[in-house]
This record gives structure tokens, C-alpha cells and sequence, in this order.
């Protein structure tokens, strides 16, 4: 089983995605808080590219969340916060979403066979789900404004780490950037939430009163919900 | 001071090197090579990015080396091997090289304030002769093909280590993909040889028969010259 991780969205192309597992990670915060919402009972979320896409879709009892640089949309219900999407209002309505950078990955990745999103909060989870399609893996960092971000970088060395223990390590044929996320991934990974604070995405939350979301972000394996693209919407991937 | 990794010179525009100290990697195998050769009395080493560049500068006494897919160019003296610049010959003759990826990560940065070219063979040395210049540093990893090479991005983990002591920690502002290359150097600089040997140059060469190539390249600090640009000449920088 071949297993590449790419850099950023700009470094992908759509061609390379077709017959694949395509994982796509955007751990601040798009992907976080997305499987945050479907693990606390989100009917489905739509990841869209524009704002005007989220408002043409949206049904009755339909909610829009995301952000522009961070911030909450004007008109929308929800920002990008997971904090945000830890509600009972949430139950079974569906979530129109779109971020700068998560929604973009997942738009990107739609001619894969599969589509999940990872983060580190369902890392062991999203690695099983992938290795468990016996297919090509890609793990796409979404990264941000097409700049390589660390912290998809970690998310990525653990799913590496995960699907190798998984698949036995002779199985699993890494690319040269996967590798070094791995490694970088072992070097950290007993302080993960310090690695997340001190790279620039982790630093600019915190400037801008996020900080308790980067530290929430940088939690592994408290979400066991695999989010999956299906007809256009993330859904829970049946175990 | 700001301390930036690039991962490939795709990826690098050259207007980012203006005002900045370069240092430009490309471990397998042509910055190891050039240094080796200037350690061995090399008058000068000047870079081109095509063979008929390199015939049309060559004057008597010049030597002509480099590679093509790993081999050595029809009708030049020698090929990227380092081994082959262990020689008297070489003594006050100028060598003009061509390589794939090496050779055009230096072109690439002429607009740089300085140009260096780093190795793990040089590397302490590399990052103490950047650090002296008080510039903000570019990392460019020459990569293969425009991919990253995991070779490159150690050498690069190595100088952000030693950039950040020479320094101080706090005085260096590093970037996210550099701080991916210092974690991932710091957990196998104990076993660099294994490192090299399992990625994709490594696995490449050593089918090759270059084996021995990949472990003399994984040596730290054994060479104490570090090459600098001048009048599109490779010299030893004065200590």
C-alpha cells in the first residue's frame, strides 16, 4: 500500500486523488470541528468553497458555520470555534460549512474513492477506517493560504504511524515527506499541545482568544467518528 | 532573526532571496560532492543548469562534471559522485558542474545577499558561516524534480538546530515547514546512515551502486569548508 502525504492544497492535483483513500486534514480547526459536530449529533455537513454557495444551499433548519481569517462569517450561525459545536442544537440538522483552507481540501479531493477527514482528535480511528479500505492512501495537509502548516503535519505523521502499524511496515510504502512527518510526528508526540502553540497557526489563535482551541485541537483519539464524504455531505462512517 | 525552510525550488520565487543569506541543499548528492571537491583543493566550482552551458564555459584546465539521472554526462571528466573528487587532479583547477536539482538551486538564488551550499557533511560549520552574516536565512531543500527529498529537509533540521544556538532560540522566528525539519532531524540524528538509506534517493542510488555514496553523504561535520557564491564561482568562504 502506497502512502504520500502532500504538503498543502496548491502542491495537489485532482488526477492524483482518482482510486485513492484521500484523508484530508485541517486540525485549526476546519476538520476538528467538523467531526466535533457530527460526534455531537450534526444531521451531515456540507462543505462548500464561498460563502454565496453556503447561502444558495441552505433549507429550512439548515445552520451555516465557517470562517474568513478566522472569524465568523457575517450572517452566519456558527464561526470555526468547536467550542462552538459542542450543542444540542446541532441534533440531526445538517451544517452548511466553508473555511479558507478544510473545505477546500475536501472540495478538492472529490475524485478519490473515499474521502475522510482527519485530525489528531480521531487520528487512530481515521488511520484504521483508511487502512481498512486496502486501497492507495493520500493524506492531503490542507495547510493554509497553500503554505505547508506543522500541525496538519503532525495529524499526518500519526496517521502514518497508525496505518504502517496497521498494515505491517513492509506494506506500507511511505513518500519521502511522509517520513519526515512521522518522524517529526515521534519527536513531539508526548507534548503535542506545546508543538501546536508554537507554530504560526497555534500562535495566531491564541493572539486572537483561541488559545483554549488549540489546546482542544491538539487532544489525540477523543472522537471516534470518522467523517466520510457522501453525495457532497461529511457524514459518520459506519463501523 | 527569521530562519525560513523552503521544501523544493519549485516552491521558491527569487525575489524571497533578495537581502537574505541562501543556503541552498542538496545532500544526494551534488552539494556533498562540491564541497568534497573544494576540500580537496578545487580551485573554484562554477554551476550551470544545462551540458551545452558547461561546454561552451569550459577553458583549458577546466574539468567538467555531473549527472544526469543519477550517471555521469557523455564526454565529461567525472560524475556526482564525491568519491571521484578525492583527487590530486582537482588541485587549483576549476570545475564546472551540472546537476539536476543542486546546480539550479543555486542559479536560482543569485539574488541572495549570500549564497552558500550546505551538507550534512558541513553542516555545524554551514549554519555558524550563516548565523556570522546577520541576514534573515532561506533553507532552500533543492529537492528532486521539484518534490521534497528527506535528505535535504534533515540537512535542513540540522541548520535550524545549529542557527538557533548560535543565536539563541528566542532570537530566531523559524517557519512551520522548519520547524517540521528540526523535530524530524532531532529524532534520527542518531542514525542518519539508516535515515538516508530508506528514502527515495537513498533506495535510488544504492540500486545504483552507489550505496557507499549514501552512507559518506550521511556523515556530520566532516568537512569544514563551506562553499559561497562568487562572481558565479563556488569557493571556500574565508574563515
Amino acid at each position: 500500500m502506497q502512502v504520500d502525504v502532500i504538503a498543502s492544497i496548491g502542491e495537489a492535483r485532482s488526477d492524483d486523488f482518482v482510486h485513492k483513500t484521500v484523508i484530508v486534514i485541517d486540525v485549526l480547526r476546519a476538520t476538528s470541528t467538523l467531526m466535533t459536530a457530527l460526534a455531537n449529533g450534526c444531521g451531515g455537513v456540507i462543505p462548500v468553497e464561498t460563502v454565496q454557495q453556503a447561502k444558495q444551499l441552505q433549507e429550512p433548519g439548515d445552520l451555516l458555520g465557517g470562517e474568513r481569517f478566522c472569524k465568523k462569517i457575517s450572517g452566519f450561525d456558527l464561526g470555526n470555534s468547536p467550542f462552538e459545536y459542542l450543542n444540542r442544537e446541532l441534533a440531526g440538522r445538517r451544517l452548511i460549512m466553508t473555511t479558507t483552507n478544510g473545505t477546500r481540501g475536501i472540495q478538492k479531493s472529490r475524485k478519490a474513492s473515499h474521502v475522510l477527514a482527519g485530525a489528531l482528535l480521531n487520528g487512530t480511528a481515521c488511520a484504521k477506517a483508511a487502512a481498512g479500505f486496502h486501497r492507495d492512501v493520500l493524506i492531503l495537509c490542507a495547510g493554509t493560504q497553500d503554505a505547508f502548516s506543522w500541525e496538519d503535519g503532525l495529524c499526518a505523521g500519526m496517521l502514518v504511524e497508525n496505518i504502517m502499524r496497521l498494515t505491517g511496515e513492509s506494506a506500507a510504502e511511505v513518500n519521502d515527506f511522509g517520513l519526515a512527518m512521522l518522524a517529526g510526528f515521534r519527536h513531539v508526540k508526548h507534548d503535542l499541545e506545546s508543538a501546536l502553540l508554537s507554530c504560526a497557526n497555534g500562535k495566531r489563535l491564541s493572539k486572537m482568544g483561541f488559545r483554549d482551541d488549540v489546546c482542544y485541537c491538539a487532544r489525540t483519539d477523543v472522537i471516534d467518528v470518522v467523517p466520510v464524504l457522501k453525495d457532497g455531505m461529511m457524514v459518520p462512517l459506519s463501523q
